[in-house]
């Protein structure tokens, strides 16, 4: 059965009709720089590629645009069983994915404070497509969900404590639906059930994080409050010593908000090397001899294989580090040079492995030892589509 | 030969006289609440204790007093053959103790944009002393000098490049003058040279830090720009989501810099408790039932553990975890419940030895395996005096 998964970003609409089964996609697309001049929609259908500008530049055009796109297509909206949203945060409230209903709608608007950015537009993307397909169930599948296990020492931050009980404040993490996705991989490819198994996935994007799964369950994860902590990512600094943005502050005589603008968008990979967020970029000025850039590199695996260290701790024992995201997946630099430093966890590189898994192909790429590193691909559409059909059915069941 | 060390904190100043080979202190004493109306001045001498008011309530005249106190001993006078500065604050340019010169102080003054509240303090501290005793060498003994040779991939933040290069934004770290101190004692200790040792050691005190001595060298620590980041310490809330800061001026309405006092002064321990900063305070609330003070000392503890499995990753393999400072040197309790984490690393406590290393006594807390953890109570002041011993003594040997 199909499912039209959708993903509202702040300023982006990623879309695809998923079959939940197979992870096949007959369509596919993105609409990007809504809010700009030159907002356009793209579908992607049968191997055919078609551009529509944007206006007004609103999200709610390019659903629209979606929407009628779709109505041109009968039979594939006869076939949908479900509409399956991507909500970015879940607070402390959704502990897994949900049918949604006026009440839980409220309650993912409750949570726009911890993401102002995201669950907005998440909320304008149900709402347009509660408008376009008023007989088909919508599920909300939390990015947080996955991590809402994690023990209070975990989550807490040495805050004084009515900031976690009046605002909020707490590690949620994010990622959530990855690892949920890679985790199920994971004890596929490794031949043990979940239940038995002790992970640490290092999902490597544009936002990069690294999630400690025992037994199934996040127990610890480096992103926080908001996907900027942990380790280093595309635009993002990740951890860095808080005192750093008042001393920031004064130096360059800017505002909080001028300074945490510098933190999420001009920092991470770009900030570093001078060059690009895109690790493709630096990989090529590194191998080329720039200086900055082969420091960027090492920061990267340096800071990630520190967070693998963190991360043993709620852990005791690994079985698997899992690469995953497209960093993760495609970039076996990074991986070799992480791996260099986690020898003392009994993990050692087995490089023609490392060369082959790129673009999609699963394995593992390290030598026997006590623990292994995996690169498994992930699809989070996919999840989100299973996740719907799952919840669609369920609740066809209770009607009937 | 008998030394006076001097510290000059941002509203106290602690002073002792050393000598150099014992450790022993013919006098000793504090300054606190300077800049307040109830500053005064104790002096400890041959166990008896003299308590002045302070006006005006200076560093300088506190300084004052002290002067003209010990003028009272013409011969404790006599016997000093240097002055011992602590200074926290030495930059990149510091990478050792130093003769203070005018150059020199120039370049300690250039430090004050990354110390502001401490080392204008320490300045005031030096120009008094060379008033007073112009005969004697002044010595500066920095917190950040031991960190100096740590490689660039562990001190650069990913933030953007210009700002380490312009302002020097860069981890420098703390507690250097702690960990030399701890280093040599260990080396000692465990009978082997410090250039064959891995250690990890964790100063806990009111601020905490865990640094990483790979071969007598800090190659990574907790500690950054400032004092704030890490683990969690009295009042500071070490490392958290730079995102909070932003969130909470948000959600508080308050600029950068109440947000950031908040994060230094009512954070930590005790605002995790709500109790105290007192780790003391803590325990014996959580051993009377309060649950709040119960998972702070968990949340401290798991802090704690994680950062060594972070810096396990420069090291490699680990000869020993050290713990000192108040807490280190004190705490059974919070030794016991890191060390409970920390089993793959090879580390077993031995309660029996756990219960027994308290109020300054060393040992080793740890069954055989891998790796060993030891207490070894620091002494900040000791190594000053020797420094400035040595230094005192070259310059001589310099001029003869
Ligand atoms: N062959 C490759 N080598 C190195 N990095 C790659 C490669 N292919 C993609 N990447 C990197 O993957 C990152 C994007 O990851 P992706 O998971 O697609 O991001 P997002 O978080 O936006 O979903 C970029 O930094 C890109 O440079
Ligand atoms: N017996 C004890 N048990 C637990 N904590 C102790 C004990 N004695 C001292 N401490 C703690 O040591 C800390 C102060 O450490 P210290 O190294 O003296 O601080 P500073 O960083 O100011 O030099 C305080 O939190 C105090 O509660």
């Amino acid at each position: 059965s199909y499912v039209l998964v959708l993903n509202c970003g702040s300023s982006s609409l990623k879309f695809a009709v998923i079959d939940a089964s197979t992870g096949e996609q007959p369509l596919s697309g993105m609409a990007e720089r809504l809010g700009s001049d030159d907002a356009e929609i793209v579908f992607k259908q049968n191997g055919a590629k078609q551009t529509q500008a944007l206006t007004p530049h609103t999200h709610k055009s390019a659903l629209q645009a979606l929407v009628t796109y779709l109505l041109g297509y009968p039979a594939l909206v006869q076939s949908l069983t479900a509409i399956g949203h991507r909500v970015v945060h879940g607070g402390e409230h959704f502990r897994e994915a949900i049918l949604i209903d006026s009440l839980s709608q409220q309650r993912i608007a409750d949570c726009s404070n911890l993401a102002p950015l995201h669950n907005p537009a998440n909320l304008l993307g149900i709402e347009a497509a509660q408008e376009a397909f008023p007989q088909l169930p919508q599920v909300a599948v939390f990015d947080t969900a996955f991590h809402q296990q994690m023990p209070d020492y975990a989550y807490l931050y040495p805050l004084p404590y009515e900031y976690y009980r009046d605002l909020g404040v707490r590690r949620y993490g994010f990622h959530g639906t990855s690892c949920r996705y890679v985790t199920a991989e994971a004890a596929r490819l490794l031949n043990k059930p979940a239940a038995e198994l002790k992970l640490i996935i290092a999902h490597l994007g544009n936002g990069a994080s690294l999630t400690a799964v025992k037994h199934g369950h996040s127990v610890d994860t480096t992103m926080g409050l908001t996907p900027l902590e942990g380790v280093v990512h595309g635009t993002r600094c990740g951890s860095i010593d808080p005192g750093i943005i008042a001393y920031l502050a004064h130096r360059l005589n800017k505002s909080t908000d001028e300074i945490d603008a510098i933190l999420w968008k001009k920092s991470g990979l770009l900030g570093l090397s001078g060059l690009s967020n895109d690790c493709r970029t630096i990989e090529e000025a590194a191998a080329n001899g720039h200086e900055q850039a082969q420091l960027t590199l090492e920061i990267y695996a340096y800071r990630l294989a520190k967070a693998v260290g963190e991360l043993m701790i709620p852990l005791g024992r690994l079985d698997a580090l899992v690469f995953t995201g497209g960093i993760g997946e495609n970039s076996s630099l990074i991986r070799a040079r992480t791996l260099d430093w986690l020898g003392f966890l009994g993990l050692q590189l087995d490089s023609e492995a490392n060369e082959q898994c790129i673009r999609g192909k699963a394995g593992k790429i390290s030598q026997n030892g006590h623990a292994a590193a995996w690169v498994i691909p992930t699809n989070e559409e996919l999840m989100i589509a299973r996740d719907s059909v799952a919840l669609a059915a369920a609740a066809q069941g209770e009607q009937a």
